[in-house]
């Protein structure tokens, strides 16, 4: 995975896109990704696309070939790659072993997810898929009450309050509250946190990220022909991808991520790098409690004591180990398969110092995980300048 | 891709599996493929799923996960691939990048599809998410309900008869009734064919493939290494994939596979054969107007002559290019995002010269073509020994 850079990326806004399909935005993050590398759409060999939901909510597998038609690729080779809400992440991954292995030379690597056209019982059912069916979401199960008795056990375990999560949704707040393509953009008191209205009891409102529609994409080629290409071409330095038991009553120990851990350690080893090279970490922060799993998992801090980051206030633009820079899950919304190509879009910003009000100073080495579900997947990828 | 192996290969018998879940059915199919290949599971480093419907039936997104950890490989790296009813050869592709590029040593490619639990509108339903959501099954259209429409011009424009088109669906019955693991193995009358009942005129029920339950599985290595681990490994020579217009009323002409055509010809440039090498084909005989086309588009008949190549009794185990060698889609039956690993697990026993009944003498170069849908995307894969 050495050679291989990104070389352009793009975006939308994350929200309740209501008045544009799936197709739509999907072309509005190719086109940007296209114009910011500079690129004809000719020049693209490739297009993988994560998606979760598409299937589920509009009625539309195949994207492939729809999407390639649709933004002017038609003929294309063009795939969808599913992982729950790690599937624009592994597309990123695959995207990037495409590259690697010399079977394409540019590759547009698409995230896309439309999940706000359907509300209530609907919604519910088609997040429930990301669990395992016959066992967790047949008797009732969702993501967010999953967490919930995760955030339970872990409070009751290490003696943490719901007040102890508040910063990490302070620090996505106020960081979204920058970045014109986030969902949420206003700004959390660390006060009223706990008090906020309950959506699974210990998990409330401020606690949880939405679920948002929103497009992103990075375009791959080989480092040497990056150089050539763009300015400021940011290296693919590692990726990896690790899997755990999908429900979380058959893991060991529900509150380790294995999946995560495998998957940093085997990011870092082969990009020989340590926790402490990281500048910037885009993290899955669908909920509190899996930002806290998640920096222990994957070493940035000792079990039972992730939450001290948030609580230490570490976690900021300026902080020990800036996490969440443009709002996160939380405030810049979780478009569940295209999350894993927002973080690299942000972390693509924030290396090249572009990342204006967001910016982290001198970042140089940023690493995004994406979880599927509650970490039955874990994709991780280190870039560099 | 010239150095990628397949090392063993298993599969399930296709049916109505409705005592079998999707995750009991593809652990058969990877315990088949590992006693096969005759190598422990802690030697894989990947599993690859094709799926094309898993969410849409079971409830069940997130299969990478879920089926590693239920086939004893938790924490490997999984996840899923789609693209429709070409899913599986999809993830095949991607199985064998991932091998070239060195991202990983061993990996098993796993098609599975459970698509029998349900029935009626709700199956038509899930299938028709395979089409253009918003301009063709938002309006009611259905694949068979369009293939039907092309069977009709295709008869008009070349004065051909559905009667012509009998001997390909003798044919795949014929290798069919030999293939313990076919839906269907009775044997179908060229004189009744043109009177069984309707299903969307002019196709009948002897016309047009069912989907059945299955799952199959190939393992995959350098074949550097592979010729260490088996006494008789089969060479992936080429991989292709191309896409056209998802819906077929925006293609210039309908009656032709323009992505079909490209990735054939892809394959074969890459690996430097042409069509009169090919020993045997899998095709994607979903309906015969299908399997016309598709020879046409791959050069094996000039365009409005596919047809004849039934006709004139040339597509037998012992004809001048075999196909549907042990049933096709038609008679083995077609398990969706499962069927280009079929179509891959059969080649393989051909080339093995481990057909049995249904062996294609000597047989050294194989291809496989595995459509998305009505041809929005197609797959190719050469197989050598």
């Amino acid at each position: 995975m050495q050679n291989v850079s990104i070389i352009g990326v793009g975006q939308t806004p994350v929200g309740e896109h209501w008045e544009t399909s799936l197709r739509h935005l999907s072309l509005q993050a190719i086109e940007a990704a296209l114009q910011d590398a500079g690129i004809a759409p000719e020049t693209l060999d490739a297009l993988v696309i994560g998606n979760a939901l598409g299937g589920a909510i509009s009625d539309q597998h195949h994207l492939g070939a729809l999407i390639a038609d649709f933004a002017g690729l038609r003929g294309i080779e063009a795939f969808r790659v599913e992982g729950a809400d790690a599937s624009g992440a592994l597309a990123l991954r695959q995207g990037a072993l495409m590259v690697a292995s010399g079977a394409a030379q540019t590759v547009l690597v698409l995230g896309v997810e439309k999940v706000t056209d359907v509300v209530g019982s609907q919604r519910t059912a088609a997040l429930a898929t990301f669990l395992d069916s016959e066992y967790e979401s047949a008797h009732g199960a969702t993501p967010v009450a999953i967490m919930a008795m995760l955030m339970r056990r872990y409070m009751s375990q290490y003696n943490v309050k719901v007040a102890d999560f508040a910063n990490f949704s302070v620090n996505a707040h106020a960081n979204g509250s920058k970045n014109p393509n986030a969902m949420y953009r206003n700004v959390i008191k660390a006060d009223r946190f706990a008090a906020a209205p309950l959506v699974a009891e210990p998990i409330n409102l401020f606690d949880v990220a939405p679920e948002g529609d929103g497009a992103a994409a990075v375009i791959l080629t080989s480092s040497e022909r990056a150089t050539d290409l763009v300015p400021q071409p940011i290296r693919l330095m590692a990726s990896a991808v690790a899997t755990d038991a999908l429900a979380v009553h058959d893991r060991a120990n529900p509150l380790f991520l294995s999946a995560l851990q495998q998957a940093v350690s085997k990011a870092l080893r082969s990009a020989e790098l340590s926790q402490s090279d990281i500048d910037v970490l885009e993290l899955h922060d669908s909920a509190t409690i899996m930002t806290t799993l998640a920096l222990e998992a994957s070493g940035f801090a000792a079990v039972g004591e992730g939450w001290r980051l948030a609580a230490e206030n570490k976690i900021g633009l300026t902080g020990e180990l800036p996490i969440s820079t443009f709002g996160g899950l939380k405030a810049r919304g979780n478009p569940l398969g295209a999350t894993g190509v927002y973080q690299a879009v942000e972390v693509v910003l924030q290396l090249r110092g572009k990342a204006g009000a967001n910016q982290v100073p001198e970042a140089r080495i940023g690493m995004t995980q994406t979880l599927g579900g509650l970490g039955g997947t874990a994709v991780v990828h280190i870039l560099g300048v």
